[in-house]
Order: C-alpha cells, then sequence, then structure tokens
C-alpha cells in the first residue's frame, strides 16, 4: 500500500504472499483478526471487541488458551454480546473497575481513515468500547480492506450517536442542525424490521449521523455533539487506535500510529 | 451589591426596602420565584424547574393561571417531580419533542458565580434542565444569597456528573484523576440512608467531585469531562444563564447577562 497520506501513520507489508483469489469477505475478517492475536501476550488484560470481525479474535484467544499457547489472560468485553461469546468459549473475564489499565484491545470498525481515525458503533455498542479501549495501552484495529475511507463519514453509512431517551427527536434536531452544512440528515435507529426505537446495551438510544460530505476539522466536531446535553458519546474514535491491520485480496498490512 | 466584577453582568436592586427581619430561607426563595414568575407572559413556553426554589416559581404560574392573569402557558418539566407537581397543579404540560423553543426558563442553583455561571444538579435532574434550559431564549435563575460563590465548586459542595452505571467507579477515578490538582475527591453518590447507588430520571448514576480549589478555565473543565466516555452531562451550566435573581435580607437583586 505504500507509505501513508498521513506522516504519522507508519505502513508495512507483512504478507504479499498471493492469497487464494476465492477469499470471501468473512475470510478476509478472519485474516486480520489472527494477525492481530499475534500480538496477545500471556498474562495480559485483554479488552475484547464487539462485531463479526471480532468475534474471529475473541475465537481465536480461546483457542490459543486451549491450546496452552496462551496462559493467564483476562478479557473485558466491550458488550454483552461478546461478554456471552467469551463466557462459552470459557475465557476468564473482568472489568475496568477492576482493571482500569488495559494492555492490549482488538477491535473491528465501520471507517478507518488515513490517520487512523475510526467510526463505530454501527453494531450498538460504542459507549463500552471507546471505555475499553480508550483505556488501552495498545488499541489494534482489525478490518478488511471495504473499510477504509478517505473521511470519516465517507462510505455513506452512519455516524452513530449515543442519545438518552428523553426527548431524543429534539437531540436528533440539534445534531442534524450541527452538520447542515456537511448535508447531514440525523436518523433515530429502529429496531430491525419494527418501528420502536433499538437500546443500547446502556438503555440509550442511537441516532446515526448520515453526511453527504466531510465533517471538517473532526475534534471540533467531537465537541460540539458532546456539547449537546442529550448526547451520552459518539462513535467517531479519534487518536485512539495504535495499529490498524487491514486484510484485503493482495495481502494483509499492518499500519502503526506514532504521536 | 454594587456592579458586578464581570464586565458582562449589570446588576441593579430592584427592591432594597427592609425585609422583615424573621425572613427565613425557605421565604427568600420564594421572594425571588415569585419575582421571575414577573417574566412570564401569556402564550409562553416555560421550562419548569427542580428543587426547592423552582417549584414555588411552579406553585406561583398556577396560581396566575388560576386567577386569569395568565392564559395559554405551556410548561416544560425539567423532572419527573416537576412534572408531578405540575400535573396535580393543573398547569398544562408538553416536551422538547414538540416545543424545541422555549421561551423562558425558571430554576434555582446550587452555585452561582460572578459570570452567572451555575452549578446545578445537586437535586439529581441536571441532564433535564440542562436540554431544557439550554433550548431557552431567556433562562433565569432564582436563588437566596447563599448560593452566591467566588468560583463553582467553592461552596465545598460537589459538582455532580452524571455518569454510565457500566464500569461507574472507572469513570469516577478518572474525573478524580482529570482535577487531581484541583484537590478532588470524586464520589459515587448514593441513596439518603442507603448503600446503592442513587439512580437518576435517566437511569444513570451520579458521581459527586468535591474540590479544594478553583477548577481554572471552566470551558477547559467541561469540555474535558464531556469526552470522557462514561460521563453523560455535568452539572456546570456555562453561559446559559440570562438572569439572576438573588434574595438576600436586604433585597431583591436582578442581574442581567449580556453576550
Amino acid at each position: 500500500m505504500g507509505s501513508a497520506s498521513n506522516p504519522l501513520v507508519t505502513s508495512s507489508v507483512v504478507d504479499d504472499s498471493p492469497l487464494p483469489s476465492n477469499l470471501n469477505q468473512d475470510d478476509l475478517k478472519k485474516l486480520a483478526a489472527y494477525k492481530a492475536v499475534e500480538y496477545v501476550k500471556s498474562g495480559m488484560v485483554v479488552g475484547l471487541g464487539t462485531g463479526s470481525t471480532a468475534k474471529h479474535a475473541v475465537a481465536r484467544i480461546s483457542e490459543l488458551l486451549r491450546q496452552g499457547k496462551l496462559r493467564d489472560i483476562i478479557g473485558i468485553p466491550t458488550s454483552t454480546t461478546t461478554h456471552e461469546q467469551a463466557v462459552s468459549l470459557g475465557i476468564p473475564l473482568s472489568d475496568l473497575d477492576s482493571h482500569p489499565v488495559v494492555d492490549l484491545s482488538i477491535d473491528g470498525a465501520d471507517e478507518v481513515d488515513p490517520a487512523l481515525n475510526l467510526v463505530k458503533g454501527r453494531g450498538g455498542s460504542l459507549l463500552r468500547e471507546k471505555m475499553v479501549e480508550g483505556a488501552s495501552k495498545k488499541f489494534v484495529v482489525i478490518v478488511d480492506e471495504s473499510k477504509l475511507v478517505k473521511h470519516l463519514g465517507g462510505s455513506g453509512l452512519a455516524v452513530p450517536v449515543e442519545v438518552v431517551p428523553f426527548c431524543c427527536d429534539f437531540t436528533r434536531g440539534k445534531l442534524e442542525e450541527l452538520f447542515r452544512e456537511a448535508g447531514c440528515k440525523a436518523k433515530l435507529r429502529v429496531k430491525s424490521g419494527g418501528e420502536t426505537a433499538a437500546v443500547t446495551d446502556n438503555g440509550n438510544f442511537v441516532v446515526d449521523l448520515y453526511l453527504e460530505r466531510d465533517m471538517g476539522d473532526l475534534e471540533a466536531a467531537s465537541e460540539a455533539i458532546l456539547r449537546l446535553p442529550g448526547v451520552v458519546e459518539h462513535g467517531m474514535f479519534l487518536g485512539i487506535a495504535t495499529t490498524l491491520i487491514v486484510a484485503g485480496k493482495s495481502g494483509v498490512t499492518v499500519k502503526d500510529r506514532f504521536g
């Protein structure tokens, strides 16, 4: 992939041997996940991500524990779904109250920009993910190449915002107003097939922001969103990821962020 | 009280006739509340505050409606408690989803600094209050003179922060760390007489910050608190109040903030 466009990011192709041409998107997710689990060492406190890519990492950690290749791992799940998966696979678990410093987290992302800023939370677990991953010394993001974007929101899919249920339509309107210049449409997320609002692990709702154009300064956008009283958290993860692992048809690439 | 120390605030004593010397604190609260209700005009959408001072204003609005001196008022309550009081008094109610612009809000405060920045939420309703009062064209704060402080946190009482229950001790620790230089102790609020956490109207917990010294730049403090993923909202109301009504033994004073 050559050098990244951001001076703080270095890139290296770790395996450019031709991959079998019949790999599907899930195979690519698994490739990235397995590569990330190579960073896990015995004795570590490990943040366990949520979603279709992260679940491969959780399964792989469990496999290495069973094989005796990893020992003394404590997992910190980022959602009730991951909690259940990890319990079913026998991974010892704890939480941030008991382990406020996490050695390493591994999780997927919905979008990754060239500076390793992320959009996360389309799966509805952004707040717990941000708490755990923000408390991590190292945060390895694993994606297939379809998740790379030039700017956050650029995939045309949503930037999610977790909001309190109280007067959520008021908050939805305020969010839309905030990004009017970026052509923002803000929609309350509903349960699949339903008319009722989707509820997060924390009992909150989600407003999805659909943007036609670049939001501009991401830090400023973040502060403006957080300043709205009805907002609990948003799905932009700025300056939190330390490493990105991308699996594509042409191989697996690792990027590290410095500074 | 003379001119205020902040150039954006003007002060006028509206009634300096000697008050009866036997006025207690609740009488002073009522004096301020009644003065504030003079700002309410027929046809207004009015934010109804929460707490021992605001309840006098709600009762007064109801009285004027019954007397026919006010008509067509729509109240927007800032808590379930105020909702119940207003319903019992027959004040027509709505919410921010239906009325996203509020003409006037009236509410008490736990602390007021010279620039009309507030600490609110010791009563546990800060988030709904901030949503309603932040959406108000005019926000009249009513206090007795014991609530005036040189800097926020200066009364020795808490600056409350609403947090998600998930790993709240982790968030508590992060908050304490943030204001270490101000000698901060952060404590999870418990139910009176109990060991279990107090729960807000939104199903969240409250962490109370006790500060030995000034927090410094309030805007920076606000952003730093909001940036913590486990934080929903804090009880500092910066630049939201437009008018302050203070009742003291020597009379009632009105201050307006410009800019």
